[in-house]
């Protein structure tokens, strides 16, 4: 029994997670989860799984959910709450399953605490990847991927090592838009943009696909992960979504990896390994499947590509930069604050405007993530007052 | 530096293997060759390769060799002469690319003397699959596929065992006839059936590749090397022959291994595992590549496949049978005294008569080779005594 921790459980990863593990009961049990507010669907699980420890961060939800626990289950509130959580849980398996920048912090504190850990997150590699990775392996933890390209990368690699790695092919489904004409972008309303054509995935991952900022930050994400230069990975349009990414050696062969596209199999495939454990996902067709296509990427249409090969040169405090810049603007697209093409515009200009420090620690880091949450709003703000 | 054996070094798999050692010579040393009849190149090969022993099946042929050869390199003649070679040898690796089931006997006198067979041969497998099997196994001998099917499902497995495997997709790329009329394959001419659309093979493997008895045999040697049962085996019509085989894990997860069609690249990685070398060699271009095609085979076209299944249910001396009365067929087809559509019906009838034997030993196997070796003969007579 793999005793298992799931930090962002209410989310459509930590849900899917626990999909897996309800599956497995003698595998795996649950021994800790949290939300960030979304308290219906923790009670929920708390009734299902039996954690001994939550964590809600926001300070009024946790206390409403208080009245409604029993003894058995210890209820932890706020940053410092979750942290508390992940120190005292003796969790052999910690999930990492929320989203963006606010996972940071929790990840390099499940660093100390266990020795594996199954990413989902790619926003707190992208803002720290050397500084997060450089900690894992001085604690000897695993850092197991679960976002499907990054799972697809490591399988093929089979613990082989970058030195024996040509190229790595990222691949992307295109987003909802890799058809579209350019000039059609402007004014594309949200529902289409959340409208993904292969997965059904979060609100800000959904415009990330979109924009292929996703890949964007998969770029760095992995960077950082498999340790190799930016150069040698090639972003490769295949809207089937059935090849999750592929890895070519320096003696001509190539590894790819392909499932159907559920993120239950490369979440299972994190809770299991070294293991695989069969499943009644559904699985690959090849009789039907009939096609597969791949296209070069535009990085025109999609200027988040450039930024991030851009970012990814410079490195330092770019990497944050322009993730943090990326966040403050999905939240404003969201709220139909700025439009869909605006969202790299608005990156780049913050980019531009950023001192970039090299080698950052991890002051360094937050300093630059509060700097970036700030000028991208300036920016936002100078738009806005140019047109009126 | 490693010492190796080529046997067959004068066929398309052997020259090859020449070719990829040509590329590191600090890397691979040459030990031994051996050819049946063709002197001209072996000599091209000792002048280049320098190696202490070589070996000419033919005994005249081996004796016009004898008088142009220097002191250095030790000639053996005839199939007892190849036995001396292998026993005497000394080397590291043995690449077995005799084609046919002449490669029975070589491939288990190697097993006796060496710890690492790079086997091309499938010929011998599907003869006496569990008897070889066995052996290497008890002399604990690492047979290393060099086909590229094979290859590709080895590599994907990366020793993962068959607890963990669902199917395999042996691809195939159809041959020349995959798109032609079923009506049309009477009279084919030889020129085109020789004429494969990916690969440049021997005349044997070709016109196996156009009936899709090479994927027949295919689905033996896959069932004997890799310990699975045939109902896992799905062959998968893919004519650019990118994908060389895919393997699916209980879990939903399909591996492939892809490269450009060229032997060199499955051979190369044979040589060096578990080293991966860097080579010039023509790698993929995704963004060239555009399309990948896969389509169910169509058994009624293509007989053979059929009677691959069947045999691999019987097993016995059945598979043996099956790949002797093809070799007969092959034989007389090149000799253009059979059509190629007679082909699997010649195969069928001697399957037909055969008394199959349960659990054979090797001595049950040469009986059962001999037998299918007259009977294909007294089929084809009886043919064409009906015809006239």
């Amino acid at each position: 029994m793999k005793n298992i921790v799931i930090l962002g459980s209410t989310g459509s990863i930590g849900q899917n997670t626990l999909e897996v593990i309800r599956h497995f009961p003698d595998k795996f049990g649950v021994i800790g989860l949290s939300t960030n507010s979304n308290i219906d669907i923790l009670y929920r699980q708390i009734k299902e799984f039996h954690p001994r420890f939550v964590c809600v961060g926001d300070a009024e939800a946790g206390k409403k959910l208080e009245q409604r626990l029993n003894s058995h289950t210890r209820l932890f509130l706020g940053k410092e709450g979750l942290e508390h959580l992940i120190a005292n849980s003796g969790a052999e398996m910690i999930v990492l399953a929320i989203s963006g920048s606010g996972a940071l912090r929790p990840l390099l504190k499940s660093i100390e605490v266990t020795k594996h850990i199954a990413l989902a997150n790619k926003e707190a590699l992208v803002m720290a990847g050397p500084i997060i990775m450089d900690k894992a392996k001085k604690q000897k933890v695993k850092l197991i991927p679960i976002d499907s390209e990054q799972s697809a990368i490591w399988q093929c690699l089979d613990g082989g090592g970058p030195d024996k790695l040509k190229n790595i092919y990222l691949t992307a489904s295109g987003g909802p838009f890799w058809k579209t004409a350019q000039r059609n972008l402007r004014n594309v309303p949200i529902n289409k943009v959340l409208k993904h054509p292969r997965w059904k995935m979060g609100k800000k991952i959904s415009v990330d696909s979109a924009t292929l900022m996703n890949k964007g930050l998969e770029i760095l994400e992995t960077m950082f992960l498999f340790n190799i230069p930016c150069d040698k990975i090639k972003i490769l349009i295949h809207p089937e979504a059935i090849i999750h990414s592929m890895v070519e050696f320096i003696d001509g062969v190539i590894k790819a990896v392909l499932s159907a596209t559920d993120m239950r199999i490369p979440i299972q495939y994190a809770l299991s390994y070294p293991e695989r454990l069969p499943n009644s996902l559904s699985s690959l067709d090849f009789y039907k499947l009939k096609e597969l296509h791949f296209q070069a990427p535009d990085f025109k249409k999609f200027p988040c590509l450039g930024l991030a090969y851009q970012v990814a040169k410079e490195l330092g405090t770019m990497p944050c930069v322009f993730n943090t810049a990326n966040e403050v603007c999905v939240d404003e697209f969201l709220k139909q604050r700025i439009n869909f093409i605006s969202i790299p515009k608005i990156i780049e200009k913050v980019l531009d405007r950023h001192h970039n420090k090299k080698e950052p620690d991890l002051a360094d880091i937050q300093k630059a993530d509060a700097w970036a949450r700030n000028e991208a709003h300036k920016v936002i703000a100078e738009r806005l007052l140019k047109k009126s």
